[in-house]
């Protein structure tokens, strides 16, 4: 019996991960503790188990009990504008390897991380995996790397096959309301004026629901080491957001050069998915028009129901 | 009245400080917890406090109690041969953020904490505060490196300025037995053989005495960042070893080569230390010979009185 426990499942990417989990025939365990039970999705072979991830007496408990044959981490603190350079950062990378040595220790096999783009040195040029420098310019980067540092390491001397998916930018269902494409959705829903930098930067933009499938793909997987988790095309926000503006018909409410760039932002970020390509063998299914298009539906159905 | 605050004040560098800070006219307030306060130096103006660094309202506690004006945290897990790449640099990580912020809440004013050259990418050459890459390739290096990149911002949004001295490496009396020098000393002295790598890599040696004293020269300066706190001169580890055979006439016990040398072993380690001599106007007072016939007299008292 494969059987997962997925950290952070109440969240952004796990929310659209468990489906996946449940139909590669996984019994799924998901942790919670900010969100209420009624909220969370349900169903055959779904289990939700409340934890506070950074009480480790509570996360050691849950972790002998269950007993996982496979664990997929998405929980970190994530909030909105704090959370690149918090001190929370600190807290998570050590209830991370606490969590990692639980399951080691009741018997599992299998770990796949999320880690972030916001490892890499950010220049221009594709981001891989193996020759690309991991200079993190933010806390949170830093504290995704060093776990990794700790996770390869320890998972080698006790047997656990370990990957890390390295996600860049995700839109779709579900995010929260203070990041860029659902607070330009909503201002425009809502006849409000989007103020936006003059966003000119180059990013990499998935869809979540193609990133939970590929983090689904990873786990399911024997592969080991980082795997950028992403689309591979470069857009500018400008573009993004021009065509938010399109698919609602008001772009005249967007206000490009409002807000200031903040400094140092750089130019182009984009990811080089050769080993998400061939070694995965994964395909993006969603393009960016009816990715945006399915967002401002479940946007409008969220505000006018 | 200058309180100062030293974490790890009953360690290896923190015995040595004490003296320093206490002729600087500080009112000095040392935290221990793993020795017995019998073995701690008294004296007039040293007070101690016993505290669990690594619990957060113990040390809020201790912190307000207090009321420091300067905060000179040493402490951190160093058990050799496993603080390398340790979990617990997670936990030592997540304390000092917490122990900083509690001293600025209780009105602390300066701050100087102990990096460590693990930070630094370890090419050939000379290290330098702010051009070399800062590249650390352990836990340890990476959670020193992590913290100075909380602790700067952290300390300018509140008024605290912020030292930061990288310690090389350090020898003198009351080091840990497991450590190179005293491994080396104990064994001749007791007429075993002092098994030993080829011994070929250049390192920057400093007398523990010398580093305290640059610790509490940079505590009671108004500098800011990091500063490398070392000799400037590099030994080869052989040079070092046969001097310590030589000074007991024991060379026929040093066995070169009976131990393998860890792989990607860098050649050369040593500090730039221009930052200490021009801006703290420092000067070494121990060269090697002087320091090694010093810390094997305080060995020859310790193991044959």
């Amino acid at each position: 019996m494969k059987k997962v426990l997925v950290t952070g499942a109440s969240g952004f990417i796990g929310k659209h991960i468990l489906p996946h989990l449940l139909g590669a025939g996984f019994e799924v365990h998901g942790t919670y503790f900010q969100h209420s039970l009624e909220s969370l999705p349900k169903g055959k072979g779904m289990n939700w188990h409340k934890v506070n991830l950074l009480d480790r007496a509570g996360t050691d408990a849950v972790l002998e009990k269950i007993k996982a044959t496979h664990l997929l981490h998405l929980a970190w603190y994530a909030e909105p504008g704090r959370f690149w350079d918090a001190p929370q950062n600190f807290d998570w990378l050590q209830a991370s390897s606490g969590l990692l040595r639980a399951f080691a220790k009741n018997g599992g096999k299998r770990f796949v991380g999320a880690g972030t783009c916001a490892e890499y040195y950010w220049k221009d040029g594709k981001l891989n995996e193996s020759s690309s420098l991991i200079k993190p310019a933010t806390l949170y980067g830093s504290c995704k790397s060093n776990f990794l540092k700790y996770a390869e390491p320890f998972c080698k001397e006790n047997n656990v096959s370990c990957a890390w998916g390295r996600l860049f930018w995700l839109y779709g269902p579900g995010e929260d309301e203070r990041r860029i494409v659902p607070s330009v959705i909503t201002s425009l829903l809502s006849g409000e004026e989007a103020q936006c930098t003059e966003s000119t930067q180059k990013r990499d933009f998935m869809h979540v629901g193609d990133a939970a499938r590929a983090l689904a793909a990873l786990l399911a997987s024997d592969k080991e080491g980082a795997f950028n988790i992403a689309s591979g095309q470069a857009v500018t926000l400008k573009d993004l957001i021009s065509h938010i503006g399109k698919l609602v018909d008001k772009e005249s409410l967007l206000n490009f050069g409002a807000k200031e760039t903040p400094p140092g932002e750089a130019p182009l970020v984009v990811a080089d998915i050769s080993r998400l390509y061939h070694e995965l063998n994964f395909r993006s299914e969603m393009n960016l028009d009816t990715g945006l298009r399915e967002t401002i539906s479940w946007w409008q159905r969220k505000i006018f129901s």
